[in-house]
């Protein structure tokens, strides 16, 4: 695809519904199976939500890929977190080798670890990071924009294509996760502005910040936002200025997995964040997103009630890396093959429970 | 052991409390991992009282297993339950054969399955069950005790027992799981007693009841108390008029597995009465008893609260046999996966992030 604005909103408008035929018949499935009708509850709606999307009675996700989207962002000049671009860089080069955590969840739940060099301050030569760097990190936020709109658009098409590539090579099943130091930052700036909900609210103190630290994390956000007046109706305009590449680049995920019929995984707060953007953006691509755990960061919950998700996980997690988002591939795993396995009724020797009026 | 009182009282005075050192060690283990302080949440709390449990820095569950209680309640006969103890029966023997689902998900996680006869109706002889009868179900609880005290300690004193038994074995993580037609409804009874919470809060549809079933339901178990009187500072007393056989060999298992210290994960609401009970006999054995998920009946995160526990998995499953657990056993797993392979800091390439005062 090409990437520009036009061709995104392209994208978008390929999005479809869900197939509810097929949806209607795992239901229906799922109440022949030898158990309490309904009994495994939202595992079952998982089940005939794969299929709506793959539109299959037998979903099947295939490969299963966590996209890493690491980038800079120049907001980390005003001390907002404890570590800078080194970091990022360090942790993603990790991700390839399991020495970063989301590796080594990743391939305990048999998902392969794609880390994307989207805007990382550094330049890597680290086989396996996969170089689609936009630039090198954002300019500081708190001084003008953090990028400009066609940056923020070029990030979003990147998702879009990283998706839309690794389906290609058979993955069905997709998580989001990030790297980048001072994300907590922009993404507690993204959602004071996308939920209209005060700065103090919406952030917390990411990868451990001192209680002075946090004071400089709410006073940057506030000057971003005063500096910069993202519009909240213009999706691109608040991530060009107030955003991340990272976010920008998990967005497309979104929008590039719906409009290609096949699910994202979500991680935690940051991942959530580039969700709500993606869903106001475009928002028939909700159906195709799937929650996985509530970050322990205080807005976590706030923006998967804006996204109408309830998190399956509740651990107090805030690793982030897509570190919650393949722990819950489990569930998927789990869903698909209580669905699979469990017997029908009469195989099972039991007779058919009543369906209640 | 002796099935006695004497014998029980005697075990519950065996528990001990958790190796805080042990506990200690591991959070400062944590602290050196190359990634946020505190990131990975409670799992992160998993693997430290794994350690204060098996008295070890670096736990390690050994095999694992779900203990299933089956028993029948002669209060079905008061019109409580869709089903009878033809199910009970079915689907205990399917679960040696791969037929009932929390088979199916234990496979997934590595576990084994240990359906045990502790008082179904029917005689089974089905090779995997283990026949531990106390007696041919329960009495009918509207019109007298369901049990004898002596009945209700035999069946803590069995549960007691398999865990003991499965310890020597190798197994070093448990699940409680129970099948028994009727057993929402005794949990339902002996969650009123011990929360002192009218019945209609605490009761719901179980497997599929109707409204009218609910109905009768909620009058069956009025009645129980009413008839019965039970003493809410008396657990045996209250276990042995309204419970049922599978709750007190339930509350077994916590026991034995804390007086052994082995860790048990409870399933949903009827395993986490039996807990309850459990823990209002013997207060030390709470720290050897983890959630998993949280029940979509009415009375499940009323009766984790009772607990101090907060669910991991919020699915709104409800379909019982030790499922849940067997599903969280994925996120012990992961927690002890990730304790054991994520790098010291500079190992990583990473400097340490400071602690927060």
């Amino acid at each position: 695809m090409e990437y520009t604005e036009e061709a995104l909103r392209a994208v978008i408008s390929q999005i479809a519904p869900l197939n509810k035929a097929v949806m209607d018949q795992i239901y229906r499935q799922w109440d022949k199976k030898a158990k309490p009708l309904g009994s495994l509850g939202r595992l079952e709606d998982m089940v005939a939500r794969l299929g709506g999307i793959y539109g299959s009675v037998c979903p099947d996700t295939g490969k299963k890929a966590v996209i890493v989207m690491a980038a800079d962002n120049g907001v980390v000049e005003e001390g907002v977190a404890q570590s800078d671009y080194h970091v990022t860089t360090t942790v993603t080069c990790n991700m390839t080798h399991e020495d970063a955590t989301v590796a080594i969840l990743a391939r305990m739940n048999g998902a392969d670890v794609f880390p994307v060099d989207i805007g990382m301050y550094e330049d890597v030569d680290c086989p396996g990071v996969i170089p689609r760097k936009i630039c090198h990190g954002t300019a500081n936020m708190t001084k003008g924009p953090a990028m400009t709109r066609e940056q923020a658009v070029r990030a979003v098409c990147t998702g879009i294509d990283m998706v839309w590539s690794l389906k290609e090579q058979g993955y069905g099943l997709f998580a989001t996760g990030e790297m980048g130091i001072g994300n907590t930052t922009t993404s507690s700036a993204v959602a004071s502005v996308l939920l209209d909900c005060p700065v103090e609210n919406v952030t917390g103190r990411g990868a451990g910040l001192s209680s002075e630290g946090l004071v400089r994390k709410i006073h940057a956000i506030k000057k971003a936002i005063q500096v910069n007046a993202p519009d909240p109706g213009d999706i691109l305009d608040v991530i060009a200025k107030v955003g991340g590449l990272d976010i920008a680049g998990m967005m497309g995920c979104c929008i590039g997995a719906a409009a290609a019929r096949v699910p994202v995984v979500l991680d935690g707060f940051i991942s959530s964040v580039a969700a709500l953007a993606a869903v106001r953006l475009a928002p028939a691509c909700r159906a195709y997103l799937f929650p996985s755990h509530c970050s322990a960061e205080p807005a976590g919950k706030m923006v998967l009630d804006a996204l109408g998700m309830e998190a399956y996980i509740h651990a107090g997690m805030c690793l982030g890396e897509g570190t919650g988002a393949v722990t819950a591939f489990h569930l998927f795993d789990t869903a698909l093959e209580a669905y699979n396995k469990i017997p029908e009724f009469e195989q099972a020797h039991i007779e058919a429970y009543e369906h209640l009026k």
